[in-house]
């Protein structure tokens, strides 16, 4: 244990100097929060040996650890009007140095504010390889690893200001929402851009830019009716993380006597009465990787300064949702406080959890006021989680054309079956791929049909769906052969100079070609419908068991009727309006939001070979 | 409606007399039984015109159909002494004709009965391939379909004498219960014998043996502190059964518009909240065969009849359980009714139903105070389900090399995470095959070393293991290829003149082959051992990840502690037993109960390639 924060310390990577406070976070804090009793981590050589006083605010607790670079200092701040206060460290009733601190004025509502929900679209993209629009923060002076476009695993440059360049794009597309894979500095000397191993919680990577340039991305894309979405991690911080390489105490993150162990990735064991505590602890405590160490969130200093940071961004950068990595790798109980804490905060928030298993009832379990989490007194409090067993299905479905019992439609009709497991099922994230999955068109060769039939489903089914940069213009990429670069290749036309752009369309010179724009118009066709679709958002699910590799299914509500078919067989195929009725009702036309085309829907019709339908009954 | 109706009258097996009355049902019944409201089907020609009396009993309701042929007659035995009454079929105040009726003395105790549970082995036969007992039987002038051994779907004469003839061989072998598969009549005119197209719900098919028989079996069976488990058809009749031939309501059973409907077999449409209406009828409305009619278990006259039908077997023979073929496609309030009123009238009784799903979660869904089923405001108070999930895991994993992320004995492993999903984890049904399923040694190609270690986890795991009658002896069938006769064939030996007796051990002339002996004498050993085994009874399960395809598992209680270990590897592997310290704690060594070996297990030791190990710490 010894060796590895000897190991971590040898390379602090700034002075700390006697007689002062080298770091003091969170940086500011703000008047009326519901979190109001904050605790304030101060960091300074032997700072622990100092008494501390504010003038005119009460201090609520002082907690020391082994480690005498620490103090953390609770305040209670309710009912403290917006100021700045001087927090004083004494010794023998001296002041030897202080620090103001402030207390800001909240925007008004901030506590209201809406997170995502099932009327929008999430675009999810990797920052670094999404569109670059400002070459000059490249490389950095503060952080390691500088630009180098040709390695697939290096940094190729992408930031804050490219994207907020591209909101026209995202705008057009039709989605609402946007998650960025995380942003905050990640100092790792290799590997970085994908910017997991997080070395300072409360700044953005200045390859990325600033903490300004996030909250103006914020701003712009509320000016739009657009929500910005972080990506939070709980998990795990990089190993060059300040607070690492001085650790506060030893178990504020899970050491292992060998140093490095990885986790066993057997998330069951986080439910399983049979299951060994050695084998438990190995995939809680475990680490994902060398550079990742695994954070205690049992410890109630590192669970306070992890909430305290969430909320510190959501107030500051003016957020719409989390996206949460790696969820049920945490502690149970220290990542259920840390979301109800949120939601306590801001109780209209939205997180969606990442609980990346293979069985519905195994990820039910990690949604809020689940009866399955229940079962072993567990409740996460987390709002969303995401629908990975229809990505299992949709992985394969397209490629099944026989009408096995289990295969084909039949088993994306099968996903749903199971609907009733989660305790709230239009909170739920829906995806034909991110940014650890192969691409989906990687997946089916680049077959449209197959794209479209996928997407219908995704869009159009109960829950959020959420698009992986590229997808919307047929982008390839295959993880398992070629690693995780080659599904988070550069976005075409991101960069300046770039041969092809694929941001404008197919008429413009260097636009997207054909074969993109194809991709790209249905899209936006169904994206743009969906906008104003109240029955997808809000609509109860009807679905008829596919045959022939058909299958239909109806979103309702008092306002509207969609009627879907995907088929998914190599044949045309009849639809027959009477097994239908339950969701036809007396409606007489549909018009298909995908073609234009009005369809007479008081008789049989046909479908063709490999395609979809989106019908707006009337 | 009309047509199946008539096409089923046009048929009826017995002649129907004006002025008596020709059937009554239950044809008696018990003094203090907890069922005391006694719903008596009454049939004659046009039965339904006369007033009924009972001297000095309470009839508490007369209820007629649509059936002149019909009356239902509820009486009040509540407080009534054994006895036999009158009942006076009237008209015009004169009796026209009478029928006597008893209410016989329970057995002492009959309401505490104790029905199988996890200390118990349960064998499984078709009766009619198990043994001959009595070849005068197997052709009955009652029944149409006569005997020929010689077709793989026809009588072949096995029978209940057979069965008593052979529980020696059962108790020696160490199986505690005994379930056999249908045994009351199904007249059927071919294909009769799997007899789950039961033609009368009150009477033990003649070429079975008699009702006296069947409590025969019980009897003995009781004596040898073994348990008589039947197998309960609540989902479908046979369309031979005289109440089928003249049904007593349209909605006795379900009909539709175009005669027969073969159920789509979707039985996720039972709890599915998105499921279109017409799918759900057509999976639980459906039915299984031409021959066989789909009972309405909401009409509440057929619901009591067939509860009133299953609690007379329990108290006429002498029961220890019911298995209960397709469960989950009958009406879910009605069969949730049945059972309970089942366990109110035994509360120690057991009932396995079967619920062939694919996912512990819809599975788990159908037992008792289960808490997924609760989602949907559903409790099926059935006390025990089977565990298919594992049956599909025991169908490839011995066939899986691999250290896979998700194949080999991790496939087994994953099985029980989802434990917690269950209400009652012990109260399941373990298999490797039953006679629906290929059988296990065919899947295996007869090698005996998968046949082990499938049945060392069958028999020692949570649960209650049953075996399917010819697998301990190593018997072949393939379903897929050659169909349901095929995995049902004859047992060696049960017959007169059959050139090999497998009853017998191998050291006799005709007795068991030594690759029989070999799989029969592991079997035996371990069921025998078993008995006495209360950590494998009640004990916990303590599972730990496997690696390198070695599963390692602890059963303990405070008296036992078993460590079992599966090599399903193809090397010999290494047993780090400091990993295991949580199951080993002091224990010093470990008694192979297969092999009879010590092994010291204060050190790492050796388990071969492809083998088990069952070891008992001391």
């Amino acid at each position: 244990m010894k060796n590895i924060v000897l190991v971590l310390c040898s390379c602090l990577l700034f002075s700390i100097t006697y007689g002062q406070i080298d770091k003091i976070e969170p940086p500011f804090w703000w008047s009326g929060m519901h979190l109001d009793q904050l605790q304030l981590v101060c960091y300074g050589k032997d700072i622990s040996k100092y008494d501390i006083q504010i003038e005119g605010l009460t201090i609520t607790e002082v907690k020391k650890t082994e480690n005498p670079n620490y103090v953390f200092v609770t305040i209670d701040t309710k009912g403290v009007q917006p100021t700045t206060f001087s927090i004083d460290f004494k010794e023998n009733n001296n002041t030897v140095f202080s620090q103001p601190y402030e207390l800001k004025q909240r925007r008004e509502n901030s506590k209201d504010r809406k997170g995502f929900d099932s009327s929008d679209v999430m675009y999810l993209i990797m920052p670094d390889r999404f569109a670059n629009g400002d070459s000059k923060n490249d490389s950095h002076p503060d952080t390691v690893e500088k630009a180098d476009r040709s390695n697939p695993g290096g940094r190729h440059g992408g930031d804050l200001q490219g994207v907020i360049d591209h909101l026209d794009y995202l705008k057009d597309l039709g989605a609402t929402a946007l998650w960025s894979t995380p942003l905050l500095e990640d100092n790792e000397p290799v590997y970085s851009y994908h910017t997991y191993a997080q070395s300072d919680l409360y700044k953005i990577d200045p390859r990325y830019g600033t903490n300004e340039d996030y909250k103006r991305l914020a701003s712009e894309m509320h000016k739009q009716d657009m929500k910005l979405i972080m990506d939070y991690v709980t998990n795990h911080w990089g190993s060059k993380h300040w607070m690492i390489q001085d650790l506060p105490t030893k178990d504020w993150i899970h050491q292992w006597p060998e140093g490095f162990r990885r986790s066993n990735y057997r998330m069951t064991t986080q439910f399983d009465k049979n299951a060994a505590q050695v084998d438990a602890k190995g995939c809680m405590d475990g680490w994902f990787d060398t550079t990742m160490p695994d954070m205690n969130q049992s410890n109630p200093l590192l669970l306070n300064y992890i909430t305290q940071n969430a909320i510190w961004w959501i107030e500051y950068a003016d957020l719409d949702g989390f996206r949460v990595d790696t969820y049920s790798y945490n502690d149970k109980d220290g990542i259920a406080q840390w979301t109800k804490a949120i939601m306590e905060e801001y109780p209209n928030f939205n997180i969606v959890g990442e609980v990346w298993m293979h069985n519905q009832a195994q990820i039910a379990y990690w949604q809020k006021d689940s009866k399955i989490g229940a079962i072993n007194g567990f409740n996460s409090y987390l709002p969303s989680v995401m629908d990975f067993t229809l990505h299992d299905a949709l992985m394969v479905v397209f490629d099944e054309d026989e009408g096995a019992w289990d295969k084909g439609m039949i088993r994306a009709y099968e996903n749903f079956t199971n609907d009733f497991l989660y305790p709230d099922i239009n909170n739920i994230l829906l995806f034909a791929g991110n940014h650890d999955t192969n691409r989906i068109n990687e997946i089916y060769q680049g077959d449209i049909d197959k794209y479209k039939m996928a997407m219908t489903l995704v869009f159009t089914t109960r829950g959020i769906p959420q698009i992986y940069y590229g997808d919307e213009i047929g982008m390839l990429g295959n993880r398992d052969k070629k690693g995780d670069g080659d599904i988070r290749r550069d976005f075409p036309g991101g960069w300046e100079g770039d041969q092809q752009n694929a941001f404008l369309p197919t008429d413009q010179n260097i636009g997207r070609t054909k074969d993109q724009e194809a991709f790209h118009s249905f899209t936006k066709k169904v994206l743009n419908w969906r906008k104003n679709a109240s029955a997808i958002h809000n609509g109860q699910l009807l679905q008829f068991i596919p045959f022939d590799n058909v299958y239909v299914y109806f979103r309702y509500n008092k306002e509207q009727t969609i009627m879907v078919i995907i088929n998914n067989s190599t044949k045309d195929q009849n639809i027959n309006v009477n097994r239908f009725k339950e969701g036809i009702q007396a409606f007489k036309t549909g018009t298909d939001i995908i073609t234009d085309n009005n369809i007479d829907i008081t008789e049989d019709f046909n479908i063709q070979a490999k395609k979809s339908m989106i019908l707006e009954l009337k």
